[in-house]
C-alpha cells in the first residue's frame, strides 16, 4: 500500500500568520500523498465577540448554537480554508478546502442531546476514502475543516482532532497511514513550562504511567487517546510536533513525541 | 459533444430561504451534467454591518478593501455555500463548494488600480475547465460563488454572473453549454413594474433596439452584456429566468427570455 501523510494543523499556528506561511511552505514541500486538517484557534471567537454572540457554556464546554454555527463554518470552512488553498495554490500544491459535506467526505451524527445538548456538534459517523481517494490519486490535496453534516442538510461542528484521527483510521484500508499533529510545542511535555521537556518515545504503558503520576495533563489527554486509539484501528505511525518541525518530523529523525501502542 | 449546464443563481434567491428550497430541489432534480453559481446578495452586507465595516463607495461602486474581502470570502465561500453544499447532498446531490483557489479553478488578476482602486477586485483570467470536468464527468456538481484567486497567494472578489459566463465560455470547448441566469423575475421585462412583461426571445439586435429605446435598464445590461459575450464565444443557449422556473425553463417549453445572437 501507498503512504499518506495525514497532518493537523493546531489553532494557534493558523492563527499566527508568522507561523503559519513557514508550515505551508514545508507542507507544500512534503513528498508524498497528504491530506491537511486544520483548526480555527481564536479567529472564530474573535468574530463571535465582534458579531455580539455571547459564548453559551457548560461545565466549561461550549454550547454551539445556530449563530455560533453560522460564524464556524464562515471562519473554518470560509476564511481560513479558503486562505490556505490560495497560499498552497501560489506554492504550486493543488490543493481543495472541503468540509464534511463536500463530496460527502465526512458524515456526522448530532451529538445526543441527552444529557447536555451541546448544539450543532457532530460525532463522526463515516469517513467517505473512496471520494477523498479520487481526489488524492488526481494529485489533488485535500484541506479539510472541522465542519462536517449529517447528509440531512444540517452542517455541525466536529472536533479537528478528532477528524484527523477519523480520517487517519478510515484512510488505514487504502494507505499506509502517517498521522501527524502538529502545534506549537515541541511535543508530549513531561513540564508544560519547559518546551525541551518533550517525550522521545510515547507508549501506551508509558502513557498509562504518566496518566497516574498525573504529568499528562487534561489538555493533552483527548488528543492522545484519539492517537492510541487510530494506532488500535490501523494507523502505522503518530508524531506530535512543533509545526516548524514538520518536515524534519516525516523523515523519522525528529524533535517530537512519537506515539506507539 | 455532450451537454452542460451552467446554471447561476440570483443574491435575492440565494437570500430567501423559502425561494431557495425550493430552487435546489428543482435544481437537484435536473438531468445531467451542470454547475451551480451562486451570489451572495445581502447577507454579506449585513454581516459587514453587524461587524461594523462601512462600505467603502466611489460612485455607487463597491470598494473591497482587506476587511470587506475577509467577509465576503467568510459569507460566499464559507455560509452560503456549504450550506448549499448540505442541501443538495440531503438531496443526494454530490456536490463540493469550490472558490477560484480550490483546484486553481478559476484564476484572476487584481483590476488595475488606474484610475480607481477597487481594491481585491478580480477579472477572470483563466478557468480550469479540465479540473472542472475530472469533477463533472465523476458524477460531482461543482458549486461555485464570487470568490477568485490570482494564482499568487490572494483572493479576490469577482462578479458572479461574470464568473457564470466565463465557465460557461471556458466549458464550450468540451460541452454543450447552455446558460441559465436564474433570479427573482420572470425574465428581462420591457416594464420593470409588470413582472408579466417579459420578453420570449431577445436577439442582439432587438436588445440594440430596446437599449435606444431606453427599455433596457442600466441594471440589466451588464447581465445581457455577458450573454451576447457568452454566445459569441461559444455557448450554445441562454435564458434569463425565475428561479422557480428552473426544471421547465430546462425543457425548452417556458416562462421566460430566451437570448440569442
Amino acid at each position: 500500500m501507498e503512504k499518506l501523510s495525514v497532518i493537523k494543523i493546531g489553532g494557534n499556528i493558523v492563527d499566527n500568520p508568522e507561523a503559519l506561511k513557514p508550515f505551508l511552505e514545508d507542507f507544500s514541500k512534503l513528498k508524498g500523498k497528504k491530506i491537511l486538517i486544520h483548526g480555527g484557534g481564536k479567529i472564530a471567537s474573535e468574530f463571535s465577540k465582534k458579531l455580539g454572540i455571547t459564548p453559551n457554556m457548560h461545565n466549561g464546554r461550549r454550547i454551539t448554537d445556530a449563530a455560533s454555527l453560522d460564524v464556524v463554518t464562515m471562519v473554518y470552512s470560509g476564511l481560513i480554508s479558503k486562505n490556505i488553498v490560495a497560499d498552497l495554490q501560489a506554492l504550486k500544491t493543488n490543493a481543495i478546502g472541503l468540509t464534511g459535506a463536500d463530496l460527502n467526505v465526512i458524515q456526522s451524527e448530532k451529538r445526543p442531546v441527552d444529557p447536555i445538548d451541546f448544539g450543532f456538534v457532530g460525532d463522526v459517523k463515516k469517513v467517505n476514502v473512496d471520494q477523498l481517494r479520487l481526489l488524492i490519486d488526481g494529485g489533488t490535496v485535500p484541506i479539510l475543516n472541522s465542519i462536517t453534516h449529517d447528509n440531512q442538510g444540517t452542517l455541525l461542528n466536529t472536533n479537528a482532532d478528532t477528524i484527523a484521527a477519523e480520517v487517519a483510521i478510515a484512510a488505514s484500508n487504502q494507505y499506509q497511514v502517517e498521522l501527524i499533529y502538529c502545534f506549537e510545542k515541541n511535543g508530549v511535555l513531561t513540564n508544560p513550562e519547559n518546551d525541551d521537556s518533550w517525550i522521545d518515545e510515547l507508549s501506551y504503558s508509558y502513557y498509562q504511567q504518566l496518566l497516574g503520576e498525573k504529568i499528562i495533563t487534561a489538555g493533552m489527554m483527548p488528543k492522545l487517546e484519539n492517537c492510541f486509539n487510530a494506532l488500535k484501528k490501523g494507523v502505522i505511525q503518530i508524531k506530535i510536533i512543533h509545526a516548524k518541525n514538520l518536515t524534519s518530523g516525516v523523515d523519522g529523525q525528529a524533535i517530537g513525541t512519537c506515539i506507539f501502542l
